[in-house]
């Protein structure tokens, strides 16, 4: 919430956001859980797998914004319930996303932290709404977005009083293929030169392909970013979305550890 | 509104929209006017002028999407009570854009035609409440979206039980830094392959450069465009946005003139 | 080779590139034939039909550039001779791809034209060498090419001394999926701003489907491009490349119709 | 040149290849030096500087590929004799571009290992020519090419007898404006695992600002990388090309001792 003069990382100053005692830009943050909460079972079972694992955070959509009108729009309020019963089990704050400004405080009862996806990027309406709330705001990179345009999509936040807001890299469009975006990790760095927010990274959006996620978490670790949000599902191939890139509870345990070492031996020989 | 079974433009059967009498998808019609109303005066003189040229119906944002905070944000009510005057005197129809959800019932209390912009596209609550108006939609293609994501855009409206959407190409975004997006003209037939809704063209937004307007107005309707959108101010580097890309009204109705002799000569050498 | 200064169709004045006896630039012209010269029965078959369509120059690949080694790499030298056969029988100019700086004496000898494709578009050693021939070259814009990188690749020909260049806009790379590039029609008039040289549009790489290359053309036409260069093969499911976009002898002679028609029209209409 | 069958980096078995006794693919491999070879001072500094930091060899080009023909195109022989006297000097390998097939005789009486630039990874009659050569090819990845199109071009050279290709991700062309290309760090794993082939980063292109060039370094280790090439300048403001992204010595010996701390980190805690 406010800022600290670090100058260790780019040359403006970094701000904190605080999340439920995380001070998300000073501490490294995991944020982890399934794409869409699909049944209570299944949100407990990754809470409880990720929470084991050392995350900070909950992910979970309630409300998803699905490509079609036929896919699985995700269990709104009843989603909602099961994650705020997630965090009292296990503790972890909730990051959770918000689509309609109409929903803000039905989310805003349960969610730790707002998520703005990377299709809501340039819902204006949305934005401004969440400069009015006294909570931090997860405001993904339109996936046209450059970062000027994003950096401005969060000053529609940060100019209505709110200035909790952390970034999230989470993969351009471009013409390749053979990944779902293509993950900036240029942006990392490139964006803490032009803003004091925390930028973290969702390497599951930027590759779509569990396969991935391992090497791209670790290079966004060595590009500076300030956390990382991944797609756990304890039965990925039965996920209701994104099917391709949530990986499971013992990767992601594996993966926090190698994370962690690696923060470690960074911080330890920064010049 | 309902559908009619040409087959001389492509292989799926074509809809027709009704709005305020003009037959949208049979009949070709030519959308003009600010890109946003900045005052009575100024729509009132491009409603007028474009109203001469022949011009069907009145474009002009009241609610903006605007990349900052703090650039223009658009009239909002004061700007729908401008747009009401201008069809009273015109008889000129409005289309002009809807951003936030709460906004439906106040903008429809003007608008002939609902326009979902391009940074709306994703906007799926808007899409949703959208399909359960009595009212069309003209909704712009997102600056990074596929074909098969823009139509599946449209199936959020049609689903809910609307089926008067008209598409319009504006433009995708690519590296290209000349204009300020690539105008995609293969869309149009590409989509009427695969859908019968109406596609119109903004060669405005599709270029980003008023001397780009007329040659690919022409090449849009050489594609079989059903409609071009296009923006026209009385003194173009004086507009509050896309000073750029607005056209003054003697161009345009130059412009209408060549447009409504290429359609009759296409009309009459169709195969 | 010499220019005129018409200042009808843009800014700059405009250059005329003779072609064995065609004023590129000047007069309108229609470049076909197949993708690659299979054999000297498939060439001459389209050879025969453009010209009886009213096409006056054939295109066809001896040397062909292809993304895999293992695919079909044209007949080199025999398919040389079998253009200049087709020329002999038809009287039409041929153009065709030169790939290697140590192939320009031998393609010369068949050429009236020599084409530099997309891919070869930065190759800056065979650009050199083509300032030094006295023959035209037809330069196609590169896939990831902006407009003033086209024309800075068009420099390395005319500032070794070739004047003769003809721009060819055969569609961007994009993230668009459902045509196989993203025709770009406003580099037509956007270049034509920037430089005197005649620019032509091929639709048939710029869709990459067969049904797109009707409405392309006529759309290129009305963008105001010099002519059209596009792929025809007798029996298009069996070609040996690119038959997904290569258009049959009669479609193709439809199509001349139309756009010679409505160059007609344009002509006389044009402000 | 021989492979062997690592498995804890991917599906794929990896490829050793060798360059003047370095086993890419097996030791990770620093390659540095200026953009282009400019002076015998100018180039011997920078070979001294970046021996002394732990490179293992010099890259600098003497054939220049540049958008326009009026900017700096190399010194040639002349450059590619200064390569060879920093050799001798500093026992570094020498990597060092290849634009025409008729200059791999010449080129390859200098390198150790050739390189195909961006711009030329579509040139197939160099690609067949250096099928051919006993000399290894380090292969830079199209700016438009998809992993598939830059394994095809490959093929090309391994088709050809030559096993000795090492591949170099260095950015893709998209809509962003921040850096000259978007560094593509998930191409890292996604081509280990369909091709044993090394593959290396180049960061200087890849994001093309000096700022970028250290995270983005460290990331690319992070993700998998066998190597890195690193543009190295000892006065960067005055260089004749890339002047924005090429690094000064000091810098990269900074660089170059966190990226051997952070290969032995990650080599200890490998899963």
């Amino acid at each position: 919430m406010n800022g600290d003069g670090g100058t260790e990382r780019g040359p403006a100053p970094r701000r904190t956001v605080m999340v439920r005692g995380h001070a998300v830009g000073r501490d490294f943050v995991l944020i982890a859980g399934p794409c869409a909460v699909e049944s209570e079972a299944q949100t407990l079972a990754a809470a409880r797998a990720v929470a084991a694992a050392g995350a900070h955070m909950l992910r979970g959509g309630a409300y998803k914004p699905r490509t079609s009108p036929h896919d699985f729009q995700g269990l709104g309020e009843a989603g909602l319930a099961i994650l705020a019963k997630a965090r009292e089990e296990t503790g972890l704050a909730v990051v959770t996303e918000v689509l309609d400004p109409r929903d803000i405080d039905k989310v805003g009862r349960v969610a730790d932290m707002f998520q703005v996806g990377s299709r809501s990027m340039r819902n204006y309406p949305l934005l401004k709404e969440l400069g009015h709330v006294d909570r931090p705001v997860l405001l993904k990179r339109g996936m046209s977005a450059t970062l000027d345009e994003w950096l401005a999509a969060a000053d529609y936040i940060l100019s209505g009083g709110n200035e909790d807001v952390v970034l999230c890299e989470r993969g351009i469009r471009t013409f390749e293929t053979a990944t779902r975006n293509t993950l900036d990790l240029s942006a990392v760095p490139a964006v803490k030169a032009l803003s004091p927010l925390p930028v973290i990274v969702d390497p599951s959006h930027g590759t779509g392909r569990a396969d991935l996620v391992r090497p791209l978490s670790l290079a966004a670790v060595a590009a500076g970013a300030d956390g990382l949000l991944i797609e756990v599902h304890r039965d990925p191939p039965r996920a209701l979305s994104d099917n391709g890139q949530q990986i499971e509870p013992a990767a992601f345990a594996r993966l926090a550890r190698e994370v962690k070492a690696l923060r470690a031996h960074l911080e330890g020989v920064a010049p």
